[in-house]
């Protein structure tokens, strides 16, 4: 995961996404029908504004892309810790969301975001897709071999507690 | 989503992937350990490997990973057919995979693709992300606009049925 910092964020206005109820609609349409699951999470992939890098992959619910959407940085939903969090909100390391796109369907997000310090990842590294899987596969399984080295200190970032 | 062509696949070898069992392992080493979720899924980033544009978000099971990684072609697992999907197999759209990434957690998958013919969505679009996110949004529900023109005949490809 990325690093898991997170503030007191305020209570958005009270506007509704739009309706999921006509499928051509949300393929073909311009109203904004964000499809969230049975937990109530949409995928959010953030990327490189520039180089499209892919750095993270989180989860918002209707809360955090509400905040995000009136902040303009990146609010997630962490599962493991269920709760909203303002990426980088103590590491200083938040994203400025510079464009966010949906899909077809509306049940994913890309964050097109300009990545505040040195990386998004709380291994230390610029990206959090730092490895890459060796294959073909097809006899024995895959192993895997590092493709980016550490950016910055974890312990100095984020250690010391 | 994008186009829902499959076709029948072999079954796989019997490798297993890596345990799960050592956080650390799983964050800092170079088993590739993916997790699949409640449903047996893991979520799978197809971007262009040439321009880092994300193209589609699909997802895969155990079993469409291996054959992956064996035939160096993405193959999904479609959520609402329930079953395998081997991208692009009947429309000639698949997805050559040129590099698979993971993240610390080795929850999510990054596939770098070159994307075969002019797109991969079942709309007609180079992407499945073909619209983008008005904001901010603070008083009023977001609207989006589009970013992307088609750049293939749906009926052609996927009609006639």
């Amino acid at each position: 995961m990325p690093d898991m910092t997170e503030k007191d964020t305020q209570a958005t206005a009270s506007w509704s996404f739009a309706s999921r109820e006509d499928r051509r609609a949300i393929e073909n349409g311009l109203d904004f029908a964000p499809k969230f699951d049975a937990d109530g999470l949409i995928p959010a992939i953030a990327t490189d504004h520039e180089t499209g890098q892919v750095l993270m992959v989180a989860y918002m619910n209707e809360e955090s892309l509400r905040q995000t959407l009136a902040l303009g940085e990146a609010v997630y939903f962490s599962r493991s810790r269920s709760k909203l969090w303002h990426k980088g909100a103590t590491s200083g390391h938040v994203q400025v969301v510079r464009e966010i796109l949906t899909d077809c369907d509306q049940d994913a997000l890309v964050l097109r975001v300009e990545q505040r310090g040195p990386g998004c990842c709380h291994n230390g590294f610029r990206s959090c897709f730092y490895r890459r899987v060796q294959f073909p596969a097809k006899e024995a399984a895959p192993s895997m071999e590092q493709t980016l080295s550490p950016v910055f200190d974890v312990e100095k970032v984020y250690g010391g507690g």
